[in-house]
């Protein structure tokens, strides 16, 4: 994004986590900051109790910023925006910020193409068994019978079956377009169907996809959304993909679907996060699990920066912002 | 393809390997086939010595079909049209079907969506480091500082290097489209760029893309296009994916710099295509090595069964054909 003449360069703090700056705030992206913002004070805020903030109109914001509770509000009587260069919001933005009428946007939309790419990937190489074959020819040296292995392999009109038209979900299905997948999608809140696939009951989508991935939002009534009974329901051979969060999934019911092999999985988020040594999660031949790396990670921080620092250029220039957060929607979303 | 009414029914012969025809010719596409020819004989023909010809007028052929040469002309005077249901032509079709007249057609295009599908996976996958960071992570059993170990993690603003526009590579670069990359193309043959792609020589190329991908034919002055050299100009931490052939690649070489950690690799062609138990590319951490499955493979021959009966459909209506192999093409492609 381009804006002409200067803005009134908000004054800005940057509150995250020290190792996140360290990765976000590349030499680029410090100086987009310095030429749209007066940045104050001059380190990154990991804590708001010692920062003096009485001046501050923006907080610019990713991983790891603290809660933005009532008692740092007290003290940051000119803040008027809260932009964040990563998805969620709900771990530093407050009822009191809302309450306040705090501006708030995320960089959800950046934070959506990793996850979607990633996803799409896993689609592709699931349908061949790739990360499978590739472990069966390295562990035993020579060639097999691959199609007989597998009787299902292949990517030729497989149903992929999208759990959530969520952003990343909405990204997924336009991902999936190119290929000769039947697409379906199952989102509560969905009225009709979304251009590229069908729109499904859970419990239709889950026994008749190949392959299911999960893009809903992790609450309450989501929880464990995929349980013992719709794990039993998926089709011999087919593949769960949770580049969401852990919750979705009755993990223990996973586990023991995996163990007899009927199932595959993707798992890029597991309960605990980093998963106890003692895992059987880690040694799976079905199952590829990474560590929460389907979202921007590297190279791909700077794709959330440039969105936060379009906004903070909107918001300098009195234009109005692309990706606020409403917080009634926060009821329904990550 | 539909067309109306029922075409002449060729006599038409199914000559390709008995394994293959297992998988190809389903019930679904028996009944298509029979609906459109008069398939001759009863079995499929795996030897041309000890078959009746003589009122063949079409061979429908895939993988593992015996060489087409003059003798077997000889004994199939009404021969008119070799329908292929795979990609490459080159190892049953002789130059005597040439000089015969014989059209011949491919499945080529349908062979190409495959071998696109898990490129398009593996540079996405690759610019994340997905399988490498899996296999520390199961190895470990705990978690790194992943954009430390890999310093040029993630998928944003890549630069992608294609080498060969040819039908797969073509293919490529379209699938690409929706990504954040800097796309390049080398092919000796192509004028101006291609949508989506910058013309670049091949050096420059190599020494620039984050991740190469191979996609040029097998020919004389193909062989060993990334040599040592080429290898040695190549970017720390760049991959080098090969889903064409192992002869491109000096895999000496490669498998030099594989072991020293700088390059990554995802191989699904090697030579031997079925690498000796020894092999030092079976242990590598940075590779991803698979036993030639980016082609068709399970449902995937259906795609290519279905293009071949598309063109016996218009060749019994006597509609002109979509898929012909122009003999003289032949000298720079695949």
């Amino acid at each position: 994004m381009t804006t002409h003449g200067t803005g009134r360069r908000p004054v800005t703090a940057i509150a995250m986590g020290e190792h996140v700056a360290e990765r976000l705030i590349t030499p680029v992206i410090r100086r987009r900051l310095n030429a749209l913002a007066s940045v104050r004070p001059g380190h990154t805020v990991t804590e708001f109790d010692t920062v003096d903030l009485s001046d501050v109109e923006v907080l610019f914001t990713c991983w790891h910023c603290p809660p933005i509770t009532a008692q740092v509000l007290d003290r940051a009587p000119r803040l008027r925006a809260v932009i964040h260069a990563a998805g969620t919001v709900k771990d530093h933005i407050t009822d009191a910020c809302w309450q306040r009428g705090i501006t708030v946007t995320s960089a959800a939309a950046a934070n959506a193409e990793p996850v979607a790419e990633f996803t799409l990937a896993a689609i592709l190489f699931a349908g061949k068994r790739v990360v499978d074959i590739a472990r069966t020819y390295q562990a035993t040296r020579r060639d097999h019978a691959w199609d007989t292995r597998y009787p299902d392999l292949g990517n030729y009109q497989r149903t992929i079956g999208i759990v959530g038209a969520s952003r990343i979900g909405r990204r997924v299905v336009e991902l999936l377009e190119p290929f000769s997948f039947n697409v379906l999608v199952y989102d509560p809140y969905l009225a009709g169907d979304l251009p590229g696939a069908r729109t499904s009951d859970l419990d239709e989508l889950v026994a008749s996809s190949h392959i299911v991935s999960l893009h809903a939002p992790d609450l309450p009534e989501t929880r464990h959304m995929i349980d013992a009974t719709r794990l039993a329901a998926m089709r011999d051979g087919a593949t769960l993909i949770n580049t969401a969060r852990a919750a979705l999934v009755d993990q223990k019911a996973l586990t023991a679907e995996l163990l007899t092999g009927r199932l595959h999985a993707v798992l890029d988020h597991t309960a605990p996060e980093v998963l106890p040594p003692d895992s059987p999660l880690y040694g799976l031949p079905n199952a590829v699990v990474t560590p929460h790396i389907a979202g921007s990670i590297g190279n791909e921080l700077a794709r959330m920066a440039h969105l936060a620092l379009d906004e903070l250029d909107r918001y300098a220039h009195g234009i109005p912002l692309q990706h606020r957060v409403d917080p009634h929607a926060l009821l329904r979303t990550a």
